[in-house]
């Protein structure tokens, strides 16, 4: 794997599988990574914020990682987000070592001015090894970190590493078609786009020309179907699956249950065996249970994944 | 009007249609305040965030609530929100003295402790006149305040006068079943729940106790409907025609664009002559604008309408 | 008064007293211009955050402007920030009519990136009439707003009208090197810097290249003999009286209560009344008011005028 | 060491010494705690922020403290804050094994709510287990987070094992009055508070009941001195030293720089061997050098130990 590969379709954003006493679920790890190879998937990161990341030490970081190396068939990303570069260098240089195929970072959340966030990614970039390629990830929502397009393209040109974006600032629509407008006159190199934030617009965005998605909603095989129906232009029927999915989508998207929501329907599919979440995590009340399963039933009437 | 009023169904949130010079339209705003009134809403809220408050003059502020309680005949909402007390004084007794029925408040956006919140509504409701009944703004997502349930119901205990709550925390559901489960048990004194959000978690928000909505969604005839079948036990209708509206709720819903959205969906419905937004907000993108025609035109498959 | 006028000395940032029952003290007010005046002072700015300028009605606000105005035989500054361009441009039109040299601005806390930044000040100054001179108010430890070098001189390069920097970052010292630099090079048009901050670090701002003080520290009499001081190169004289009132203007400076430190020993000096502060401002507590006193009292030891 | 154990005087928050090239330096952590058990310290805190704690890796974090604990002769606390509570266990086990007397933890700076710091202490707390003395850093400046008083008397209460509070509120003098208040009428147990900010209030924080000083201010004997003679009643002995050195306080509390004048200082006193950060730090510009070297001049003409 080198810098300035492509990347596109669905790499699914995987959470990390725990026993109902905390303990890494291995056999979990292995039934998920399967399902995401059976249901189409790209790329697979792991260790993102839905992956738990924080909750985990380096060893059973390292640990995850080995586990569904040994039997993707696809690239495997890494969230190596640390509050210091000694640790992010650490966790890379295990991942890489591995053989991941490169590694995603988020910006601290004290960052304010552009060039601070481009000094961050050139810093980091060489504090992990200038020839790891990195993902940026640019969600505001959760980082508050804000990064202009400008800012963006600087990143990219600065950085040969730079693999590819995961989008999701919000409201991004019109991010897309500046990014992808600067890739088409060739003032910015190819800069693959993999949009997030639970797929809210995947629809839109795929329009504007995102090369795919980069998230963990809980139906990854209705992610790729999308992506797939968007690229050959079947513009109704991928509009017809999404807004099928679109109450669940929503209601996983909420920050803070969304994770516990992902988990609840993963488990519930037969993909994960617990639902189990980390503190600070919290369970779902019985109401939000109820209203997921509601959710559910009422999407079985047309995709009968949902059925379960 | 007093406090301790009652408050349910739907109190459309307006905003305030101009000419494409910037000056108030004062004709639309007729037209609008007569179609909310032929929607069946049950009340309207002025000069809100979505009304665009912090761009007017407190003349023009005046001009436009007046202009609205020569034709309504329900209670009228205004937005008072200030930096400080004494703009936010002046705006109230000038609209009180018009017959409206109360003020919105949302909290500044530097608060960081529940003392200091509770403390805010004490002393802004002493500013405004311990008699005016106000209505709380608790939207986290805009105004980085997080008020929890009990600092909810320190605010609602020590001030007579809070008459409801536009309720747009995110998430919020379980936020709602612990207010109103206080309210059930006599812990906390009525408090009318009225949900915002652009209506994002409208059907599940009445299920778990809201009183209704409180918000601006561009079609507030739905918001009518939605309610009203909720609240007569119809769930699978109401989510029926609230799922159909989600593709472009979820649109409307974003920051920034969210506003230009709804008005060029009103000017498009008729309602309003203008999409202008006052600077700084900027009108939809070309690209924008295709993909709201492109959701309305399918919204006009099952709901009429949105055939325009 | 036109732009790109110079500006340089003490812009005093004044109070304004009040009445312990809350309103505007007129008498105080001139007995304090007369102060400024005859303490030496070149301009003095009214309704900055330290004016509790929020908290005025847009009346009250103009009748502050007048008042000054009567007296001053210098440069007047009014601060007209606001949450939209409606009611600045309204304040901003009032007192230039009155004979005010300029305005202050400062941005709101939502700003994040370089480009909204700019953008913003380039929409204020078109709002309020691109002839009218601005400050530029550079405070991120209250707005959270960090501007870069390159951002000011972005806006003071796109703006005509933008007349000096209220320059009060922290930690800032490298930044006057920096704009100051490019002054001298001439990749910036001439920009006079008057620092903030209470004063905190006047001594070595000043030897940095800044032109003078805008700040309400509570002995402006020692600011301009600092920066007269410095400005004929007697550094350890200037050192020495700084160093003298540090303690006091350290105490002073702590965000909050520094308001009130302020009023309380202005008013122990005979300049203004009262020390009253409008809610939510709040009284200093017994054992600070001791703790003033106790600065005051070792002052004195060194500098007459702390004698009270 | 037992949870409940009283804590008091100077309790020195060390920076972590690096060679040139960022490696770290045994030999000046040696020199440098033998320097702070000859001036006189009750105590040592490593990597705190000013430790530059979050780029180290667990391994080099555990060795800082092997090499500190071989030969201090008092307790010595060290940071485990982190962004997940498996690192933070991770390195507590391994530093309490080695002889460490507690661990210090700061609040992640996205927590908003009363509760949800209160929650933050009880989880952190189990995670680490619930004999491990810890500190309380209490640094809104930095880190976003303002905890009340009442909000610091629930962890306190809900946790024997809470040791002392780290205070660095700003401003934070009443605070410190209410908090001895509350211990002396019985409302609240013994809480020690040392208090930080690089000392920039230490005058008056002692006067208001502080038990010490937990900061690392390059010249931590003044800090014992001014400790000493606050509780030996010497007010204007404690006020005539403490403002001697007040001009570099000032300068070295500045966000940012302050670690690099700090590591300056320490160079030129001999205390460490070199003054470099690990990145993103940076070196203090030569400007920023000649004011320290100034300022220690101005100093050594009353303070002898600032003759190097």
């Amino acid at each position: 794997m080198k810098p300035h590969i492509d990347a596109g379709g669905v790499y699914v954003i995987a959470p990390t599988p725990f026993h109902p006493d905390g303990k890494i679920d291995e056999s979990s790890i292995d039934r998920m990574t399967d399902f995401f190879i059976k249901a189409g998937a790209d790329g697979m990161t792991v260790l993102g914020q839905l992956g738990e990341a924080p909750k985990m030490t380096h060893e059973e970081s390292v640990s995850i990682v080995k586990r569904v190396l040994a039997r993707a068939k696809f690239p495997i990303v890494v969230g190596v987000s640390a509050p210091g570069f000694a640790a992010m260098r650490a966790l890379t240089q295990d991942v890489m070592a591995l053989g991941a195929a490169g590694v995603m970072i988020a910006p601290p959340n004290t960052l304010r001015t552009d060039d601070s966030i481009v000094q961050y990614y050139k810093q980091a970039s060489e504090a992990i090894g200038a020839d790891v390629p990195f993902v940026i990830q640019d969600y505001p929502l959760t980082f508050s970190v804000q990064m202009t397009p400008t800012v963006i393209k600087r990143i990219v040109t600065e950085n040969p590493a730079c693999w590819f974006l995961k989008h999701e600032d919000w409201p991004g629509l019109d991010k897309i078609s500046t990014l992808k407008g600067w890739e088409r006159d060739g003032s910015m190199r190819k800069l693959p786009i993999l949009t997030g934030n639970n797929a809210l617009f995947l629809d839109f965005e795929m329009e504007r020309g995102a090369d795919g998605a980069n998230t963990g909603y809980c139906f990854p095989d209705m992610l790729v179907d999308v992506v797939r129906l968007s690229k050959a232009g079947k513009r109704d029927e991928a509009h017809d699956l999404f807004d099928a999915h679109l109450p669940l989508i929503r209601y996983e998207q909420q920050p803070g249950p969304g994770m516990a929501v992902r988990k609840y329907v993963m488990m519930r599919r037969g993909i994960i065996a617990s639902d189990t979440l980390r503190k600070p995590g919290a369970a779902l009340s019985p109401a939000a249970r109820g209203e997921v399963d509601y959710l559910m039933a009422r999407l079985a009437r047309t995709d009968p994944r949902a059925k379960v």
